[in-house]
């Protein structure tokens, strides 16, 4: 590895991160620039600039990417219908591209040499910013602290942290003992007693939606207009990606929506319990499948079944920026162009009900053909006799050779 | 078609099959075998033998079949974790096969050549049904008499009920506009206001479940103890399989919990919409995943994943006996060995919450690796970055070749 | 069905087709419209004009459809790598959607209700034109007169076309026992002594290629240059799609390449024993392969293994005119927009040998990592060891958990 | 990592492993224990006693593998008809797995607490004999000295050997430029001329076959008889499955049969181009297909073929004492329980052709109705409309509401 004279790093404003900052300049006598996104975590980003100027930070990259988080990387997502082993929806996963993307851009604008980030050593994190970076930028260097020091201890860093001037801000209130990651899309929760599986969390760790049981006992009714895969509008009113996601985030969280509890399969091979908060991300999955029911093909919806688990693995592994994603991605962007409609749900307690899909321009609803009711010769029901007998027709020549045996 | 001495008939004791019955009498003036069955509908089978007696039918079968249903067809494809088109646990497509093998069966027994079932020509189960006949009776035909006859209305159906004397019930209360169908696993409704897909069910068409809006407001925690991928007690208490389901049918049920409203693609050819309450296997799905989440290799669950969709078709279009569902079976139960262990789960409102999962013999979880405290060298952080490198290889080396035209 | 007025007919020129065009006037009493396409057969096209006119045809289509046959669907197909069953090249698969496709066409220009084809009720062929038509024009009436009428043997189909006076060519030389299909991509037998899958066929059936053992003794060495994953050039020389196929058919039939004996399995249930002929796809398939191996990215081109076999039997069963065959052609097609560069074949007594593969501007083969020398440190061989490690890292936790046990 | 005490060495009794023998008692202080197997590579096994003996190593395994590396690896892989990238028959993957399983269990034996082998840090090799010790002996300790040491280049090693006077015998005649592998299967050359993928290999570089220009101008016809899937007998002779490839090596071999040559892409993310000789397995791949193509069920075929390229992944990778191998396994084996008959081969300088399969036991091929001739009512074609007509049923009501736009 050679010399790094400038590393670009993705800096949140919290004390891991500020402590890697002045852990960088210490170690590799490096100039380090700071990069800190909004993308939707429900965090200020802009006192990131004030600590980063504190530890003699020059250039300081503090960007919104809300819009492009929510436009480029979680609705292209949802298109697929993506979810990892059956629960999770991918709410860390998806964003550590757009922010590995970020970092190395903004390598090149400023010719640093390095990147660093301040995922651990044990996680699907590293992999996915690393991915994504050596992907856009296959020579860049990068330096992931966590795999390299030894200040391997709470008691280390805050030791680390006073010995140099580093401030440790003592939020209000408890400490919460969960490893938290927010972004628009979700809030996760690792660590502490979810350590043991067979472990209740308690009430107090969710921190964007209300228990079912204190839900409102009034449900609430919305209506989703889909174009192309995409939502577009939320009760008739047109809006951008991230406002539709906040907006759902808003309401799914109120009516106690979008909680998962899960063990999940890591990349690097363990198993991890993970708790998550997905509020408009679940209203989502549940309303894409209901627009999609009237308007995609069979055989287009049953491929698109067989190929998510595949996508669902490239982006929780980290593969976004990958020749395999892109074309998985083609193909399902190719499928979308009839989903267009509208989906009503009602959202009570936890519960996302589909009460209604139609669409005006792409329905494949024929009530003519599936009537129970006379169908005026729509549909002959006689043709049925002949598509059994020829599907049925190898497995008869089988059963005859059984027989025969 | 050869003449047709005898045939075997599904018979449900209702008036459409008794309808059948005589027609089949007159029609082919054929020896008719009725053939009933308790597959956990949740009415009385034995009221059969005496309308069926009334038609002058000498050879009644009425066979108790849920602990088979529930043993080799439920609990199998629940190992899968079979769900068509991300939402329909295929309630009516896995009893279909288990009443042709039966009426197969009998009709080998009786020396008949023939056999007939109530179907309808637009739908999947005339295709399940004599797909699976054929499977197991290559030679046997197949009479369906609603692809045959000209009663293809409510009204001739009557006509012809009165002419020849076939009681039709008045069933207290008013007659349910929709076509409904149930067993062990669940009821479906399709029909009457359904054939609009933008309207709501009222209330009133729900049937097994109360609406999560009238179930308690105290949660039921129960447990599920898993084998080789089947559960085999509950809340501690050892169970048959047909004795599970139907506890687990009445737990969820009032915790208004099972049901679903979608729209699915027929194998015929059309959309369809079906609604469906299906307490016990919403439960064991869900159950069924977190006691795999903690004992089933990540790459075992993945490959799962990816054949599910194909397997949940399979079923869905009437192919259980074929040697690819058997294939699939045969790799999806060498994957359960290992599938032993408890499930505690939270039911509220619709709501089923995985709140706890363990398995002493056969977890993968591994506390002392996956843990954010020092894991004292159970897994060395450096291996990531190898990890990450050979990983990125390809892209980086497609990258450079980018960036060098 | 309503009443047929006019129809348009795939008309070969031959004796059954034209037993189907005085048919089709008698029975329908409708006016009938020919096409008549050249697609590569290897015969003169222009002929069935006055085979036509004498049947008093009025509207009569004559078109050399070469290039789009090899533009729009042979080379897309050899995209895919396409094999249905591992050994064939969809050569008769893959010509069928392009004459549905003009059938409907002229049906639409001419006003005609209905169109028609000589394919037998047994086949695939017919599949492939009626699904191809339906989704093209889901109105039109389509007769299948092998379906219909009662000429079910070579005697009676004699006795109709002497008793209306149609022209029965004796064709110098014997008449091949068996049922042949030919176009650009191949040449195809079944019947005859083929219907015994223990026989093996006579030199005497092969058409397009010399025997192995008649091959010349000298290999030929031909480059082939591919843009986009299309050949465009042989030897250097720019060339169109159809003039490619037809040097390639030359050069590999003279040197005994392309010969395939096999027994597939129908779409419509049963299996069928068939020869073929097609050495241009032979090489073609080959070479595409080779080029793709030093362009393509790995996880790309294993995708693309992974859906070929779906693809092939989409193909196959006559799903061209598909959403689920166009999304994966939008993935496959995307993966190709690299493939560029040369390959270098040896041809020699039946077989294509890759002897070269080169592409200045996509290689991903790179010398100075993959060298067995000293590489200079362009691969850091101790990755390795992390990269096994965490790729073992869920077996060895199951390892345990076993000893354990 | 813990002190080590005896290592179990897989010693091919060759330079590089002498070397290694020597380097891990001078580095590790440790004892020493060779494993030396015939796996069939066509060399005495018995000289590494000696030369083991030389160098003080008290422990020496000399085993014949032969029988269990066909039997139990190679025949179960041939059920699946795996190929790698569509060209590679996997001769050294396979290989790879038997000697971890007898590394691991040796060292069980003896107590040994490493394992080591000689293959390099870029290879494949290394991944496939770790993997395979670490699913098997979990907490097994891997040597790789490729990855250790600082004897990257020939003249290091050499003036290692001349230093610690290990014997370097000096083959007579010219030594081969080519890294080259061989066992029962396969023997492979890389390195050399080949690490310019545009360059053609000389004719001398082959061992194991003739030229098809130098194979007899006469063919050889041979039978294979199969059971379950596996070879029992060539030309109705009874055969143990080692000495069925070794013959079939022999007369393939002669004719000119199994050269490959080829790009493939390595695991660790490098493309590289290897040269095979696999006539064993070049017949083996080709009959198993035809003699599947007559007993296999068409939908169990195609689902083998789906799942292929990812088995043979499975299997290139390393992965074979993995449970998505072992499912994968399971999947298949259960469908070649019909896969019985005899399948007659024409080999002829290189091209192996099928002119023949019958199978008295299991054949599916019907020839009553496959027939072109009056079929005497076996197939009914008048089925092949509804089956049409509901096949396209989807693909109209799409038109439609396209036409209607």
């Amino acid at each position: 590895m050679s010399e790094i004279k400038k590393v670009v790093l993705a800096y949140s404003g919290g004390l891991d991160t500020s402590i890697i900052a002045k852990w960088l300049q210490d170690e590799y006598q490096c100039e380090v620039v700071t990069f800190t996104a909004d993308i939707g975590q429900g965090e200020e980003v802009e006192p990131a600039r004030a600590k980063a100027q504190a530890m003699g930070i020059k250039e300081i990259f503090i960007e919104d990417l809300r819009e492009e988080f929510a436009r480029d990387f979680v609705f292209p997502m949802f298109r697929a219908n993506a979810i990892y082993e059956g629960e999770y929806l991918l709410g860390t996963s998806i964003a550590r591209p757009l922010i590995a993307k970020r970092l190395v851009e903004i390598a090149k604008d400023v010719q640093a040499d390095a990147i660093s980030h301040g995922a651990t050593g044990k996680g699907n994190d590293q992999v996915r910013f690393e991915l994504g970076a050596y992907a856009l930028m296959p020579d860049v260097q990068v330096i992931a602290p966590w795999r390299e020091w030894d200040l391997n201890s709470r008691e280390k860093l805050m030791a680390y942290a006073e010995q140099h001037n580093i401030a440790i801000e003592n939020k209000k209130g408890k400490k919460s003992p969960y490893s938290m990651d927010a972004n628009l899309l979700h809030i996760s929760y690792e660590g502490g007693v979810l350590e043991d599986p067979w472990a209740e969390p308690e009430e107090s760790m969710w921190r964007w939606s209300v228990a079912p049981e204190n839900a409102p006992s009034e449900p609430t009714y919305i209506e989703l207009t889909y174009e192309k895969g995409d939502i577009v509008a939320l009760n008739g009113q047109a809006m951008s990606p991230a406002t539709i996601m906040a907006e759902l985030n808003k309401i799914g969280g109120a009516n106690g929506i979008g909680r998962d509890d899960l063990v999940e399969n890591r990349f690097v091979g363990m198993k991890s319990r993970g708790c998550y908060e997905t509020p408009a991300g679940t209203i989502m999955l549940k309303a894409h499948r209901a627009i999609e029911s009237i308007t995609l093909d069979r055989e287009a919806a049953h491929l698109k079944d067989e190929l998510m688990p595949r996508y669902a693995k490239l982006v929780y592994n980290g593969f976004w920026f990958s020749p395999e994603r892109e074309m998985l991605q083609a193909a399902i962007d190719h499928s979308q162009k009839v989903v267009n409609g509208v989906v009503r749900l009602k959202l009570y307690k936890g519960n996302v009900i589909v009460v209604g899909r139609k669409s005006e321009s792409d329905s494949l609803f024929d009530e003519s053909i599936a009537t129970f009711e006379d169908d005026k010769g729509a549909y002959n029901q006689k043709d049925a006799e002949g598509f059994i007998k020829l599907n049925a027709l190898r497995l008869r020549i089988a059963a005859r050779k059984r027989q025969a045996k």
